[in-house]
Parts: structure tokens; sequence; C-alpha cells
């Protein structure tokens, strides 16, 4: 492409003001961008900006969109290759423009090839600071964190990147609101204690202190995926946890056996349609547990713990867990919120939340952390 | 007031046709309403009606509101004595009209001569038979649930009988969108385990069983507020429990000591700004006992307890009870659901919650209760 | 009723702090109240206030609503005699609090008898100046000024008064919005140049000049009803004009005749369904007619004609008419607003705009007025 | 791209079923889409569907977007060159995908080489019909209607394609609510007699009975840009006008000068802030020309003109302009409809209306249209 060959090349380092945003290994170049709302952000002048990536997947392809100055401008798809995506062109060179490119597709424990990385930016202008946000907020949870549902019709049920989304994902909303940088660590099926079909391997917890646990394989091994993460570089004034609903989902579903191993594991539900105690005793354990390796990496952070946004089922369950853990650990510096269910109005595609829900549900969480932090 | 004369006197027995509202002694004549939403519904011919009352109080006046074919028409004080107030007239006579008068003010648990009886009609028409509705909510509270602040400016502080409320109340809300009738047993200040004052004599366990055990005093007695309520007579749908809020201002409150026996009552807080152990258990088993006492009196009716329209300090120690009890019991039909937090847009006067947060936690009780009915 | 005999009984003139609202002959005592949106306001402490009223009518009974710093209170029907209400009791002492008591009833053409005088007040309080708003707004109009179908079920048809009101009509919204006074002059099934049957006598040109025009009789004329009005002594800062509804209906009804003299009018559609040249042009020429009335008594106001709550069928002649006025007087001190329809969504009763039109109403013209005076 | 060659390629003849959405000149290959809201659209099944567009420009790029099954799926810049686009991958490959390809740049008078071209698609699916809306409206405006402001931040003011759209435009939003097909002709700072700055070249009528009069120079004219377009092949049931805004702006703009020639141009404000009689007459004679103009075009359909989604300055003098139109002619089949202000909260980028004003704009032509169709 001609037209962007007479701006000035820079690798991230040559730019030297950037932000990043989401879980990454920073040493590493490219910079590879693992989460949903993983992303770069910018300050520049000039009249046209581009930026260079690498792109390259098995089966599910990135997504990415873009903001300039706090507005979304666009998103789309992105195909294997290593080339440069125009994110402006003719504005008014004197401005400073703030731009940010930015990760739709969780981290996908589903596809190892699965890869985007930033190399760096064409432009005609100047790289200037970028500004902090007041808060910094980490948000953990599931498909519902993933943003599966928030685009597509409500008839739509492929399990595809392109319905899954940051852009319209109540973590988005809440930040954006409350001026909080963010972070997420999500994945679609996967629980407290198990998976939604009960693979015990698909946790949350087994992930959360790497920087990206969800991502396997040799490529991400030498991204930086399985490395430790850094908890005290970037220190959360809140995390929000939202877990509970594949483990709900798993009391309905059938035996998970692992072919390998022979190993199985189920969630039972009593012949009187309730839940069978030993297993929900293990599951507010895993509650109990996921809480302590939260509060261990972050001593200083709030903690809420929401739920509801696909059904009510475990709500007295996490309470209670959360109760063991305060009594326990004499911590009281957490937080239950119930969150309005998703209703036949406020649905997407995948019978997921749509965007309606994430609204309803980001502005009850901004209600409830303006109160703790006097907004 | 001559032009009423010339229509026809009807006692309650000589109407015949009309649906009483509330818990009452439905055996007493005149009929004592002593509930906010208690009241009478008729469904008449006629162009003119009027109700016959009988009215009294020493310091607590009541008020009242009229509805006509489900709109609200009227809202008004009402003065002591025994007079007819005019519902409707000059409406074309053959139409059928549903009716109903009902009370706005709560149980007066302070005003021991506070009273409002139904006698009778005045009417050119006929009485005919007014249909069920679809389902019975029973809504059980505090201040909220007796409306207060549902009127009134928010800098309004008095705590009068005006800025009380049944007419906008998430109660009638949540009762009309899902074509249900409503019983309401709620008292402002009061608690599960104490009131909002530490007074351990404001809990709603200790009048629950009764007619109405909120309204006390020799006239209360004659008009059979003490008597055993007949909970068979009216078999709920769905109790709606909305309780803990002062038991939470409890903890923050100074003791409670009662002047003649210089007993004592404090829930207490500790240094680290934590609830005593002790003192959440007594909560929790508080919380444990009244629902042990609502299931024995209501075998098959769905439990919900609503919480969180003035804050959520004691949503996981309910939460926690209602496992409790969950284990106990074995009582799966029970749920827990919060409820957003009123903020400076949704209040009203008193700081309690306004219209505007009524209708936002009807909102999401309703879309609850769908989900339970399958609606 | 003793309670309130212990109180002092003021006439409006001991009071001497007192607002009146609506147009009135303010030299009468006791005041008539001649228009919804007519009242009396003060600002007293104390803890009990009462309000002494005379009512009487022939047919159509006025019904009232009270408001307490600012907040809807109370709502009722008003019946024949001479005694006082009470407008709150048991509320601090010390406190001012300004109270508003006002007619819901429009200006009644129909029933020379009825009528509405407040006499004075009761109280434990004092008196004290009652501080003007920042702009002064009069709307001109017809049913949908005179809040028709605000009240009431969509179902209800009767043409009564307890379905008209100014305490859910536009015109007080909007005056809430903008802090302004307010003043009606409306008349339900009147027009322009005639009322919705044609008959040419109910134009509001007839009747504008006068204090209220629209009450008739002997009773009326002695409480100086017809009058001409002070324009100089109440200078609106804008006009706010809500005709031709009835105008267009004509077009569709039957001849009218008068039994009398055999004087017929008719306003006539052709066979093509268009508008008859000659009747547009009449009723074209009355607009004219109205705003030279208007602008003669007004010199300085900014004149607004809004249009289409209920339908556009006139838009374009009314906006013609407009442009003639303005040719003529070169007079660019007005504007055409068209107003959004009323739908199935926000009908009322009597097939009337209801409150969410009115409300939908307002916002356009408040946005309308906020352009005009720089809010 | 590897992965796409495994797939079929369709040119849109062999394709055979799509649907062509804006004005067009149908016979050319490959299809130019000149107009936002210009596109194709198809019916697929298959698991991976790519479209083959051809693009360029000189200084103005085109941003499509895409839709599937009527959601919103993505929007992007389009660079030149001659390339496949992925609309869609990893789907299940027998349900039916409605996908829709859409040009978001309004038609580019202002870039003769700016293009956009559909030469066929790449699929491993199968094409089937597509369903005829109920529907077909034909959008004229000027900015608002080219969607000028819908995407950027507020404080965004450069004039460059990224801020236009039809994606959040008032005509898309009102089709997908009827159900409609929908066309536009628009283009941003044009009026009805002159532009924005007085430049009297600048209105719609000099262009509106060719398929794209906006889009000059030879290459458009190779792709047909100039010829007649041909009404009778797509007979919108209603035309909705949005035109007038930049007529007003011309009275508070400088004298416009064709630096050629030395013709000038201005419409005039008098020294009393009004407009110059004569200036208001040509341009009354504007909109009474071009009414005539899209009447002899479009015989059967309604005309409704929209107005005031930037001021109501010329409000009246369109009303009397179709006044003058409907007396001239008789044509009664048109209205008038003044649409809401754009606010301070609901402006967009470029002080234009934001996708908030369009959609209460929609909102309120809808309300309209649903009256004229009896939906």
């Amino acid at each position: 492409m001609a037209f962007c060959d007479t701006l000035k090349t820079y690798t991230l380092e040559e730019a030297g003001n950037y932000k990043i945003h989401g879980r990454t290994d920073e040493t590493q170049y490219p910079l590879p961008l693992f989460y949903n709302g993983s992303g770069v952000e910018v300050n520049v002048t000039g009249s046209e900006l581009w930026i260079d990536v690498e792109v390259n997947f098995d089966t599910y392809e990135p997504w990415i969109w873009t903001e300039i100055n706090g507005a979304f401008m666009s998103r789309q798809m992105l195909l294997p290759g290593s080339y440069p995506l125009c994110l402006f062109r003719g504005m008014s060179p004197d401005t400073v423009k703030n731009v940010r490119f930015c990760r739709e597709l969780q981290a996908m424990s589903e596809d190892n090839g699965c890869r985007l990385l930033v190399k760096g930016f064409r432009c005609d202008g100047k790289f200037l600071p970028v500004a902090s946000k007041r808060l910094k907020l980490e948000f953990i949870g599931d498909s519902i964190t993933s943003g599966e549902g928030t685009y597509g019709a409500r008839e739509d049920m492929d399990w595809i990147p392109m319905y899954m989304s940051v852009s319209q994902n109540y973590a988005k909303i809440i930040s954006d609101a409350l001026d909080a940088e963010y972070r997420l660590v999500s994945q679609g099926g996967w629980g407290v204690l198990c998976g939604w079909d009960n693979d015990p391997r698909h946790n949350i917890t087994s992930c959360y202190e790497q920087i990206c646990g969800l991502a396997q394989g040799e490529i991400n091994k030498r991204l930086g995926a399985g490395k430790a993460y850094d908890f005290a570089a970037w220190v959360p004034d809140a995390i929000i946890v939202n877990l509970g609903t594949n483990d709900a989902s798993a009391f309905k579903q059938p035996e998970w056996r692992e072919p390998e191993s022979g190993r199985t594991f189920k969630q039972r539900i009593q012949e009187d349609g309730t839940y069978h105690p030993e297993d929900i005793d293990r599951f507010k354990e895993a509650v109990v547990n996921f809480l302590e390796m939260v509060r261990r990496n972050n001593p200083s952070s709030h903690i809420v713990w929401t739920y509801g946004m696909l059904g009510y089922e475990l709500a007295i369950a996490i309470a209670d867990a959360m109760d063991t853990y305060q009594r326990r650990t004499g911590d009281s510096n957490i937080a239950f919120l119930q969150l309005p269910n998703t209703t036949g109005e406020t649905i997407g595609s995948r019978t997921h939340p749509g965007i309606k829900s994430h609204i309803r549900a980001a502005q009850e969480i901004i209600e409830y952390l303006e109160t703790v932090y006097k907004i």
C-alpha cells in the first residue's frame, strides 16, 4: 500500500509513549495481546496513523476494535499475516488524537495457534504521553465477561469469535463510566470449580496466577503466557469476579470423562431436584479457595463477587462461601452483588446476555463501586 | 351533603359483591383496614358511588387512595368522623366500573387510636362480582415496604403519614404487572432481630402470625387485630420478604435501654469496623427462625428474600442464613434476590427509596417471579 | 372538626404573604380560581396548615391537587360547601414549607354554577414571602391543555372532571423544568375558528381578552370573570399556543346548527378528501387574527404555536398562516413547533394524550424554550 | 490469503441470488455502490463467505459496515485495491445466513476518484433468494442524512469519512423498524436552493434525476452515475425529505463567489435580523420546485418533508412552501413533520446529530409512517 509508505515507521520502543492494556509479558517484542480488552493506546499528532500487527490462528480468528478520542470507530476480523492497519487518515495534523487498538476476542484456550501481536506504528506525527485513569479494575469471569452474545442476532448459536467482544461488554461500560483502566481474565464455559460440562480442569483458579494460563502450546509459551503474572505491577482498586454460572450448569450436565485417563467428574443433583450437599460443598470450597488466591495476590483490592446475569441458582451458595471465607480470614473488604438476570428483552446471541443486559449489569456495578469509592 | 342522599345506602353485607384486600378480621363490621394496601374493591354500575367510612386517630391520620378501572384517581388525608366519601360521579350508568378504595398508611404501632373502618356504599347502580387475580403475593417488610419516602420532596424529613404509601410502592407495581392480589405486613424501623435503634421488640417475627400484631391497644383488640391470622384462607403463591435494612442500622446505633426494666440490647461492631461474630450469628439465627415461621404457615408458597434498596451490608449474612435454613430443612423453595441500591437519582423523601427506586426494584422482582411462574 | 379550631384563622389579606396562580380578579374576596392551574401558594412555618374554601357547582365538581415543597401530595374531588381542608399536619414547626393548592379542573363553560373560591388559611405558624420564579409562561389551548385524558384508564370515555388535570399536564411539567410560573387559558372542544363540532362560538379568540370569558352566568359575572384581563400586570416571557386540533375535527363533523336562530356553520371537506380552500382560508385567517390579538396584548412575549399531539392534519395550514402573519406584521418573535403525535403507547383516557404523551411533548417544548432563553 | 482459495469464486451474475440496495446502474460490472446505504445482500448457506471488492479514491476513503442476520457485525475503512474481504467464517454450514455488505460513506461530490465496486463472492455454500421487505423508502437529505456526526467524539471536528454512516443513521433505524428497503440521496452541505456557504450549485434538485449526479468525473461517468435514474423500477412507498438546514445556514454565511465567472450568490438577512423577503421567497420557490420534481418522478409515493434536527429556523417557510405547492397542484399526499432539535444531550461529533438524536428523530418518523400505513 503505497500511501502509508510515506509515513515514518516506529517500533513500540521507538514510539516510546504508549500504554499497554491487559495482562501481557511486557518484555516481549512484538507485544502479544492475549485477552479481550488487551490493547495499546497512544496519544498522537499527525494526519495519519497505522498500526503494524502480526496475526495467526488455527481455527479462531481474532477480532479487534478501535476507538478514537473515546468513541467507537471500527470493528473487524483480522486475517493471518504481518501487515499494517490504518487507524485514521486525513485528520488535522496538529490536534492530539487518543487512539486505542483493542482485541475483541477472549484468550483462546481452544486454539493454541491464535495470536495477535503488535509491532509498532506508522505515523506523520508525534507520540505524546498517555494519561493514567483514575482507577484500575480487574474483571474475572466466564463467557459473560468474554462478551459472548454481545454481537449477533438472537437466533445466532455458533460459538465463533465474531460474537464475542469487549466493545459491548459490561467491563468496558463500567470502566468508561468510572474513568478506569481494566484488565480481563475470562474464558467461556469455565467456572470456579469446573466447567459447564463438569470438566474439572476448566476452573479459572488454575490459571489466575499466570500472565495468561489460558493460552497454551509452544507458541504461547514463547510469548510468555505461562509466566507468573506480576500482581504488584498493576494493583487493581477493585476486582470484579463474575463466576458461578458454569458451575451451576454442571449440575444439569452429564458426567465428564477424560478419554486418556478414564477420570470422571460430576456435580450431582439429587432426586428431589436439589444440589447434592457434598458437591455444593466442594463448589463453596472452590469459591473460598479462589477468594484466598485473589486476596493473597491483591492484598489491598476491594473484591466484589457479582452473579446472576444468567440465573440465580448458586447465589446463596456463593454468598455462603463468602461468609465462610470472611469468618476464616477476617477479611471484610469483599462484597456480594447480585446482577439482574437476562430477560427476553435483554438477551443477545447464543442465549447469552446482549448489550442491553450488559448495560444494565454495568449500571448496578457502577453504582456499587461509586458507593465504595465515594465518587 | 344533599346529593348523595338520593342514592341507595348499602352495608357491605347488603352490597354482597366486594373483595377485601389485606389481612383483616373479615367477621368485623365495620370492616377494619389495618395495613397499607388494605382496602375494598367493587365492580359497580350506576352514575355515582360513595363509600361510608369511620375514621379516628390520636396522632397519625390515615391517608387513602382510590383507583378506577385500574387507574390512580385520588389520594387524600382522612379526618376523624363517620362520613361518606364520593368515589365517582357523573359516569355513564350502564358501564361496569372497577373501583378500589385503599389505605395508604402502614399499620400504626405508634398510634393505638389510629383506625380506618369501612361501613358500606351509596350507589345508584348494582354491585357485580369482582374477578380474582391470577396470583396472590404477600410482602413482608419495613419502612421500604411501608412506602416511606415514595411521596414528598427530597428535603422532607418528617416521619408523617403523608410520605408513606402503597400507591407508589414496589408491592403494588409488581402486583399490577403480574395480575396479582397483594397483602402487606410491614413496619417502618423494624427488623428481623431488632429495630433500627436496637429495640429487640421491633422484630416482624413477633407479629407475623396475628392478623395485625402491629396494631395494639384496646380498640385494635376489639377490631380483631390480635387474633391469629388464618393463613389457609389466602395462600400466597409467593412471599416477598424485604427485611434486614434496620438490622444493619442497629449495628451503628447506640444501645437500646428499656426504661422500666433496665433491659438493654445492642448489635455490636468491633474495633476494626466488622460486625461482632456473636451478634451477626444471632441476626442469622433470627433470619432462620423467621423463615421457619413463614414456611410453617405457608407450606406451598415460594419465598424470596429481597434485600439491598438501602444498602448491601447484610447481604452475605442473609444469604448465609438462608443456606443454613436450607441445609437444616431441605427446603429449596426459597431464593435470595438482591435489589438495586437507592442512588442520588432514585432517592425520595426521608432519605428513603423514591418512586424511581421502587420502580427499579419492582422490575427485578417482576422479572424474577416471571421465571418462577413461567409467565 | 375540633383539632383545627386551635389554629389561628387568617383571611387571605391577613395572611399577607401568598402568591396567586392563574388569571383571576385579584380584587375579589373570596378569591375565585377559574382555570386548571389556578391556585394559591404560601411559604409557612408551623406544624399544621388548613385552607378555607367555598365550593359549588351544578353538574361538574371541581378537583384540586396539592403540592408540598414541590412534590405532589394529594388530589381529590371537592364537594359543595364552605369548609376547611387540611394541607398538612404533624410537621416540624420551624421549617418553612412551600405549599400549593391548585385547581385541576378547567374553566367550565358548560357549568355556570361551578366555582371554587379561597377564603383563607388556618395555621399555627407564620406566612413568609413567596419567591418569584425565573420565567412566566402562558399556555393557551383546548382539551389537551385542560389535561383531558391525563387521568383515567384507556377505556374510560366519560367527559367528567376527574379525568382532567394540571398535575399531569405538559404545562406544569414544562414550568417545573424551567422554573416558571404558568397561567392556562384552555377549553376542551374549542378551536381557533370553531369547536370540534363546527360551533363557531367555541373559539378561544372570543374570550382571550377577558379574565375568564369561558365562565359564564350571573355568579361568574359577580366573581369578575368577564372583566378585561390586565395583560400588563403579568407579562409572559413566552406564550405557548396549542390550538388547531378541534379545528381539524370540525372538517369531519356534521354541520352545526343553532336551534334558536337557525344559523349554521361547517368546515367543508371536498369530494377528493381535501379541505375546501375557502374553509381552510378562513381557518388560516382565524390563526392570523388570533396571533394579532395575542401580540397586541403581549408586545414582548415570544409566541410559539405548538401542534400535533392529536394529529398533524393542519400543520401546514397553521405554519402557512404564521407565515402570512409574519409577512403582514414583520413580527419574527414567533415560532412553530410540531409536537409528537400521541401513540398507542402514550395515549390516556378518552382517546386523549396520556401522561406519557404530555411528558414527551413537554420535553420538546422545554428543549425549544431552552434555546430561546439560553438556559 | 491461502484459506479463501479453497472456496468457490462467484461473479455477481454467477451468484444469481442477491439483492442490490441503493440507486446504481445495475447494468454495470463490477457493481458500483455510490451512496451510503448502498450495498448488496445475500442469503447463503456454507461455513464461510467472502466478498470481492474493488476500491479506490483520491482523498476520501470509503468505509463499509456488515450485518449478519440483521445484526451489526463489522465496520471498517477500505483501502485501495482489488481484494476479497471475509464476511464470516466458521459458521454452521447448513443454516441460511442473511448477510449485508453496505457502504457507510455518502456519495462523494468532492472526490471524483472515490469508488467502491462489488465483483462477487467466495463461498462454500449456496446463494438462495433474498426476500423483499414490506415497504420501500427513499431518504433525501444533507449531512444529517449522510450520517455526519453519528460516529466520533463530540470534540471531533474533521470532515472525514469515518464520522459518516448509514449504520447509525435515522434512515436505517426507520427502515429496520418498518421492515423497509431504503435508498438515500444525500450530500453534506447541500440544500434545496443552495449550499450552507451560499453555493447555488449545491442544491439536491440538480442531481435528483440522475442515478448519482453527485458523483462527477470521468470514472463515475463510466460507472453510470450520470445516467437518468429509472424511477419506475423501484417505487418508494414514502419519500422522506430532510432538507433546509443548509439553506438556513446560508443566510448567516458570507456571499459565495465563483472564481472563474465572478458570479455571486447570497441569501440575505436584513438589518433587523429577519430574512430578506426576496430571498426567503426564492427559497420557498425552490422547495415548491423540488416537490414538483419529486412528485413528477414518483406519482404514487407519500412525501413527508422532515425538518428540525439542527434548528427550526425555516420551519414556517418550508411549511408555507408546501402549502403553496398544495394549492398549485392539489396534491394532498404530502406532510410536514418537524423533528426534535439536537440538544447537548443528543449531539454527536462535528456539532452534528449523534446517534441519540437520530434515534429520537427516527422514532417520530416511524410513528408518523405507522399512521400512514396503518401498521
